[in-house]
């Protein structure tokens, strides 16, 4: 069967470990995933590349991508706009990679909504409490800041019912080869097989 | 996170090895699955014991299980009735196994119908011919019955879209792997894990 490439989503909590659980899955199968980079009007802070953390834009350059079409789902944040570029998330996924976009609830949302077999995938820890050993335990953030990602939790926790599926981050490893797992049964599902259905339908009409 | 059992049922053309493949299942995972029994009004053939290839009832017997509801799907085939017993799939389940059907598809669509949540796999050979192939190389067909299955086949065909997964049974072993796979990540659903998401809920707004 051809394998075109497959779009996930992953979202999740502050504090549930997606970034650490993408660069293990990244790592252990590079040949199969891609990362999409967002667009964003912010300024780049040290160590961050253009193409590499983020598409570093004007706001003009940014409104011209919107106006073009150019983006899948975009959102303004604190006064700057994050976005997804089409061009490198279509190009993937025709060379047949499968394309990860780690983005907002709102974004995700929209993703589903243009583009239905999205497989959209919610990062959560194995308990609340688990979520905020790991806030305080990075050290780095005030309690002041903990609370805040906590109350931003609880109202995320609204949306977990509309992704597909769960992936409780206990143990890393376990939780990167679900994610693999599951990203890859989706080239089973049959509304992303339609042509292989097709093909198989003429071939049996004819013998 | 409780693991209450999934429900899936396997459909699949006539040679496409659904029997092979369950065979294979069951062996490499004994504690995981179960498989439904199916009660039938047919006399049993030489081998066949009740309660292991069919529960055998009369057609009274079986027509009060109609009455009583005690079937999750039934049909007539070649005079005989055909149906699953609910109470083995529930209790089944309840003990936290993960229950496999193999039915034909206006039953599985039935099922589905009843249990949303349930997975639909559809077992295919890799091509029309390699189907050709293995229906004549069982050598025990006569040409005509060869040929009544490949018709049938082109209108099940129809139907393999109403199915969640094409399960594509090229190499036994990765076809297996393949099926575990796709059950075990059913678990992860958030349709079935409602009540782990409503615990989460709350604990986050208890923090």
């Amino acid at each position: 069967m051809k394998k075109k490439g497959i779009l996930a989503v992953v979202s999740g909590f502050s504090g549930a470990g997606k970034g650490t659980l993408m660069k293990a899955l990244l790592q252990a199968h590079p040949d199969q995933y891609a990362l999409s980079i967002s667009a964003t009007t912010r300024p780049p802070r040290a160590g961050e590349e253009h193409g590499r953390e983020y598409f570093f834009v004007t706001r003009d350059e940014f409104e011209g991508m919107i106006q073009k079409g150019a983006l899948i789902e975009y959102a303004s944040y604190v006064g700057n706009y994050y976005g997804t570029p089409k061009d490198y998330v279509s190009e993937q996924m025709e060379a047949g990679k499968d394309v990860i976009l780690e983005i907002e609830i709102q974004g995700a949302l929209k993703v589903k909504e243009r583009f239905p077999d999205t497989l959209l995938l919610f990062v959560t820890p194995p308990s609340a409490a688990e979520l905020e050993n790991r806030l305080r335990g990075r050290g780095t953030e005030s309690d002041e800041v903990v609370r805040s990602r906590l109350k931003r939790a609880v109202e995320e926790a609204e949306s977990m019912e509309s992704y597909d599926y769960l992936l409780i981050n206990d143990e890393l490893d376990t939780c990167v080869r679900e994610m693999h797992e599951l990203i890859q049964a989706q080239h089973l599902r049959t509304g992303v097989s339609s042509e292989w259905i097709e093909k198989i339908k003429q071939e049996l009409r004819r013998l």
